[in-house]
């Protein structure tokens, strides 16, 4: 039986999730692809380190001894850095070899550049785990919404900032006992400003917004707000509102112009967001024919993420030219983002009196439900520096106001 | 361009969605297939009826007409009995055609023969639709979850069930009532058996067995319960234990066997079903590597099925003969199911005193919490001709209870 050749690179959580998956998994590999999958070397960065890994395996510190080797097919990559990973995945795509990243920010930086590389040397991209873990979702996107219009794309992406979430909410805890929490469980490192200020959620929805919608909005025009404005007390008042916060992603083409923003916003009980707690991940797809479906599932861990990579192994190893690092087209042209224009409701914390807003209730002290459009909001927030403002999902049921009556201030 | 024929037998409500769609698409088949997709031929019952359809499309009575066209390349069924379609299916396959089904009572009976059948033909089965209507579960199943195994999946499979049981709990009705507004609303038809009763789930939650484990379970040994024995007392009563119940089809694998039921379940919280309301349909599939993901979305509908469809015309239109009709592979040999023996816990009503069970807590007037084993209340159930039980997915928080003092009754 003719055998398909692996190289892992970084043998971390994921690396490490990976190899023990291809070795315990032998049996489906040979009865799926009529071949045998082995890992021929894999980069690590210690030579001294003790590692339980078979004879047969190179572990090497350079990379080129990798590329060198007679055989390979494909390279599965698992380290964190944009580089040298990106150089690593390139130099194996001129090699001739199918590619498998978990590295979001890696790839939202150079995911274009990778995908066009890839086809001109005829090999295939595989990327479900640089987006929600282990709920395979972008080949939700790629394989099974292909004739689908997808308008909106919202997304729970970031496990750590929604497991803070869950902890001050259910725990009445502050943001940063939650945090330490957070930590402590490992789901958080040490410097968590990628996890906290929104940036890799940032990475995932660029990465989503590109395969839905072939392209991105410009990066500095997308709204990036992390959850570390979130206090108990705006949560309190949330919870009076029966909403709850979550920091979601969302990706939308309206007129043709692709609008992204990742923050935190207000989710009421009809949302499935609503319910999806601690380090979970979840997605809503909104598309023209099939409406909304959502999947949720693990958003990180070793197997979860590993599961993803070793799913794209199948589908690199399958995947016919013709239909390879295929992105969802779209019928209508993209331009650029544009802001919305129309009035929402919005919970705000630290709002000036005489603001012009319309007040629609006092929900805590300082804290208020009003009805305005964001452009107005803008402007305000750049007079009155203190201002926080939070969108809220879909339609709010006033009816679990005291009174709905509306006043200007 | 070449162009690919296809055929619709049925112009209800999802032929109807299929035809709108293939038309309103045109531009992303073109695009995903380089080739244009034309509704050859319509099968019909009534020829004088008056439909809104092309010239260049045949409508027929007749399907050996549709059988002679020149060219035919595939041939989507939206009809609702199991026969003709078997045959006419069977007929097209011969002719070498692609098929796609939404037919589940249908394929739930034949469609291993089908398959066969289509591995000699050299041609693809799309049946995505026959459960879970626009949700992508069958091809989650089938293309993105290749080398996870399955242990265990379950599913809120039938949209009228769980909107009748999401009504009954919601405006505090009995279940006639909820059915009647289920009636109103078109989710059930006149003669509701097949839903209520729990075959509809049953169907396709055999289908699920052949995709996950490679066959299914004796269907004698399927529990199948549906969802008439609810009462408005026994919702009431699982509230007061945060419990729900909903309908859920279940099917896993243990010690190399199949068990499978469709009945009622109670479920908390914690359970993504808990939140699944009205028309919905949910799927949790539980794999070795990935863990726990849920797919949720629309489970029927006019377009929700017509999604399905034509997401598999691109399937079936792609797939490569190595990969048409594969069901998911299992290192493990399965042989039929087996009855569980573990304790566990259950909401009853209708118990005899003297039954020798563990009685937990009486919920309510002659409705109890207890621990016992399936078994221990199957035989009670034969002495016992008035029980009713039902179990609990997952763990039971029991410091919702009053007391969590154990005795026997």
């Amino acid at each position: 039986m003719s055998i398909i050749k692996v190289a892992i690179l970084g043998f971390g959580t994921v690396g490490e999730g990976v190899y023990r998956t291809i070795q315990s998994h032998a049996a489906e590999f040979t009865a799926v692809l009529g071949k045998k999958v082995e890992v021929a070397a894999i980069l690590i960065k210690n030579k001294h380190k003790n590692r339980d890994v078979g004879e047969e395996v190179l572990l090497t510190t350079d990379f080129d001894e990798i590329l060198g080797l007679p055989q390979l097919d494909v390279v599965i990559e698992a380290i964190v850095d944009k580089e040298p990973t990106f150089t690593f995945l390139k130099k194996a795509i001129a090699r001739g070899c199918h590619i498998i990243t978990a590295n979001k920010e890696m790839f939202a930086h150079h995911g274009k550049e990778l995908l066009d590389l890839s086809k001109k040397n005829n090999v295939s991209v595989g990327y479900e785990a640089t987006v929600a873990g282990g709920i395979p979702v972008i080949q939700t996107l790629r394989q099974l919404l292909k004739i689908n219009r997808v308008s909106l794309i919202q997304g729970i992406l970031n496990g750590t900032s929604n497991f803070i979430l869950s902890e001050m909410r259910e725990k009445k805890q502050s943001f940063a006992e939650s945090l330490c929490q957070a930590q402590e469980n490992g789901y958080a490192e040490a410097d968590p400003t990628n996890d906290i200020e929104g940036f890799d959620a940032f990475y995932k929805a660029m990465i989503l917004s590109r395969i839905v919608f072939g392209e991105e909005p410009e990066w500095r025009d997308v709204e990036r707000q992390g959850i570390t404005s979130i206090t108990s007390e705006l949560i309190a008042a949330a919870e009076k509102l029966e909403l709850r916060f979550k920091h979601v992603a969302s990706i939308s083409r309206e007129d043709g112009y692709i609008i992204a923003s990742v923050k935190p916003v207000l989710v009421g009980n009809e949302n499935p967001f609503y319910h999806v707690e601690g380090v979970e991940n979840a997605v809503n797809v909104h598309s023209d024919i099939v409406g909304r479906i959502t999947l949720q599932g693990p958003g990180a861990g070793m197997f979860p993420t590993a599961s993803a990579m070793i799913e794209d192994l199948v589908y690199v190893c399958q995947s016919r030219p013709a239909e390879r690092n295929a992105v969802k087209i779209t019928a209508e042209c993209i331009g650029s983002s544009k802001t919305v224009e129309q009035k929402e409701y919005w919970l705000v914390q630290g709002l000036a009196e005489s603001s012009g807003v319309t007040l629609v209730e006092e929900v805590s002290e300082g804290i208020l439900l009003i009805e305005a459009a964001k452009k107005d909001l803008d402007v305000l927030a750049a007079q009155q520096p203190g201002i926080c403002y939070f969108s809220i999902l879909g339609e709010i049921d006033l009816s679990v106001l005291n009174k709905a009556a509306v006043t200007v201030i």
